[in-house]
């Protein structure tokens, strides 16, 4: 747990930071849209993976090879935003050693923190590539490398709050609490293989994560300097709390409406699809031939 | 854990505070009722369940039709109490919102909280209405939403102690383990299917969460001034230790006595039938069938 | 984890109790004895269930109902010696509450953490009475209330070691530690059913639980006042640490030897029977029948 | 966790234990190395046990006898090691005796704990020379002395780190976490038989543990004394966590090369093989059958 007490008397440090902190408002931004649609994208592929499972006529508009596809160039695009992370916090750094000792010693620190972050993303996504293309690597490993990845960046957040104010604190607690969650529900899916409703649970913890970094974005630099949040109060505290909890609860109804568009969807091509079969109907037999191979 | 020792120097704030927590008597009564007694409904239904499991003559009187309305109807209750607790909170909100300043603001987040726990109860009451009536969702969902609920509310009871007594912190941080555990072993049923046992000690969890919102209650709001806890005093903390494990073997001697009565009764049920069966022996073929099909 | 540091100040503190902790030496012996030859007990079943199961000879020395009786031998031996301790502590109650009052409230907190223990070993010998007498209860129900017994052991050790000197803390942390640990085996021999050597860790650590307790007893209360230990000095803290593996190592050792000897006198047993048999070889084929029914 | 923040104040004192702790960059040299080793080892018969279950041929190069010696060899060497390390301290702690008087205890202290370390390995190594010389025992009692050795090494590590400066308790305690973590992995092997990559993470878990030796070593015991790290900046203790990281992503590399190195080079010996054979090809037909009995 934080030591929230620590953070209190250290509020008036803080403004002292600002000249840096204050930049890091896309900082927040990015990673919590990337982490959103990350996790959005995951419950799609999940959800179709899984109507195409209950339902067999499915698997002609979805077959195992669009899966396969699907996961390598999601390996590729990890792969790349990891590089471009890569790529960008060098060229920050070299900015940042330009400004005076202490404080760029900190955000140097912090930016290896970044870097640490990226290099297990982009390991992620070597092994989604490595594991779809090369038929004798165990696919479960993919599931340990995001469960790594998850750990590692639930790690690196919760060392990552020192010397922070109360709420600020908090709030970087909770980010790492939501990513540890989903690499734990990461970790038992590697345990125990073909849950749906396991996988749906780490896109929707995944999904929290990245909601709440907007969150975070918004009470740590907010637009409007007057309705800016007391960082040191308790209460706000509480009241993240709930906030917490609401953005969760919003994870699953995001995640149900997904899962009737999907249905509604496949269903609507799946009916389609039958119609223009029976007009055409031209060799039935084979079809049930390659419907028995599947 | 609780740091009970920043509650102590507090203890004098506390008489503050008391014009609008006194209040929360019934407001810590009402909820301890509601986990009773819908711990004691969860532990009748499960036995009954394994009971028809056990003697397949059972299932005539009660069929698989009984449960899922059983369910349906669980649900649709759970909706209508969080529901009803969701109404509840917003006029309590109007008139809070008269009071002074400060201390309205914490009485406003104490109330988020409660209504961020209502939401996962309606949430959970939801998916039992919908995975029981659509067939194709997995009955699995609703376990995974009754351990997010249960988790949800120790995750919102561990932040809702601050700035509180020695003994009232960790009475409420006892509240929090409890439900904690009961969602622990609800995810473990998610995982781990038809386990009765796993099942009554979830039931009986719950059921010490509820005991225990009594025992809180009556600590906190005692009807006789004279005989009030001292809330600053350890010896008190190391009593409710105590009386936390006595409460809980209570949860199991009520258990084992619903079990003794629900065989008992559907025994005498049985037998009650068997013997109007051999009087009137229409078709005793046909009945066999359907014992097969089953 | 116990925040030690608290306790240094209050070392003065202590010597005030000294009338009252110090009549506990037989108070720590008498548990620690016991539970080592539960531990020892149990490692024979255990050992000799195994032995049976991969010799199926040996299992005319040893039969199911012999295993049976000694469950609920085991479970009535239980319920006495939690009702002697119950009765013990009502004794002792009686002479305590004519002490000064503040320290005797104390005394009596602490006897109450006592009956809850009593309690949950009285639960677990009637369950184990239960389950071995009713054939339609589940046997596993046995593991969970173990399991439960060692949890709330931890759960009232944990808390029960308030205004203590640092090492006195830490001995009963360890206490707590070792047999929590005892209860999560338990619990995953519950979920996870007939594992030997599960039930042998879990055995082990008991022992190790019993141990301690003697370990505890000679530091807290040394036969020879010259030669007291520091109770206030760190380095002994980690000296426990050491002798805490010590222990833990020492209890595979027993159960190792027990093994051999346990092994070693099944064969033994069996060479006498085989002779024997084949002096008398009165109808083998009937011998060989009941063989397969097993 | 670690209560960082006491150890600042000590920082001190810390120059008065020099003398002693001084000696020990070759004590966190020799077990980095040592574990570093032993995980290497781990990975390439792990990779090479899995290479020869996918690829039937390979087992003639790398038969059942071979893998069973190549277990009792490695327990030998364990056994070995372990006494090495047991006379080691024998001659250390009697040099160690003529220091003056409050230090040497602590020194005398924290070689206890390195005992226990070796007593845990010296019975890891006993238990596979045991299990895989006499059949009877079970091969899953080395899993379980596995994780013990590790368990009980990170249960030392824990409780090291009393009164040092914040950079080398927080060096410690990631030690403990890494050693924990595979010790937690083995347990879940134990649990869960023959998973190939579960298996992969021990070992990596375990040079991670080998590695953060060594970069403590250089940390604690800088060669160029202008170049030493403060020892009490709490970058250093954020710059560490980034650190741990990498080294964990390292693992990972070499575990990636070695994996491909084995598989090239089992693939280069078969092709090899499959040649003479097709040369000398005297009788395909009992080569078949003995492939079948496997």
């Amino acid at each position: 747990m934080p030591n929230l007490e620590e953070a209190i008397p250290l509020s008036k440090k803080y403004f002292n930071y600002k000249p840096i902190v204050l930049g890091d408002f896309p900082g927040h931004i990015l990673p919590g849209v990337l982490f959103f649609i990350v996790a959005l994208w995951w419950s799609i592929k999940i959800i179709l993976k899984h109507v195409c499972k209950q339902q067999k006529r499915a698997s002609f508009l979805f077959t195992k090879e669009f899966f396969y596809r699907a996961e390598i160039l999601e390996g590729i695009v990890l792969v790349g935003m990891a590089l471009v992370g890569i790529i960008g916090l060098y060229l920050v750094l070299g900015k940042r050693n330009k400004l005076p000792d202490k404080e760029s010693q900190l955000a140097l620190v912090l930016h290896w923190h970044h870097l640490a972050i990226y290099i297990f993303f982009a390991m992620l996504g070597g092994t989604k590539i490595l594991c779809f293309t090369i038929s004798s690597l165990p696919v479960s490993l993919v599931k340990l490398m995001l469960s790594n990845a998850f750990f590692v960046d639930a790690f690196i957040f919760h060392n990552h709050t020192y010397d922070r104010t109360l709420v600020d604190t908090f709030g970087h607690q909770l980010l790492s609490f939501a990513i540890f969650l989903a690499g734990l529900v990461a970790f038992i899916e590697f345990l125990t293989k073909n849950n749906v409703i396991l996988e749906l649970l780490r896109s929707s913890l995944t999904m929290l994560h990245g909601m709440w970094f907007l969150q975070v974005a918004f009470i740590l630099y907010p637009k409007n300097r007057d309705h800016a949040w007391d960082l040191s109060d308790h209460s706000n505290v509480m009241f993240l709390t709930s906030c917490f909890s609401f953005y969760y609860a919003l994870t699953y109804v995001i995640i149900g409406i997904n899962y009737a568009l999907v249905t509604w969807l496949v269903n609507w091509r799946l009916s389609k699809l039958c119609i223009s079969e029976t007009q055409l109907l031209k060799n039935p037999e084979q079809q049930e031939e390659s419907e028995n191979e599947m």
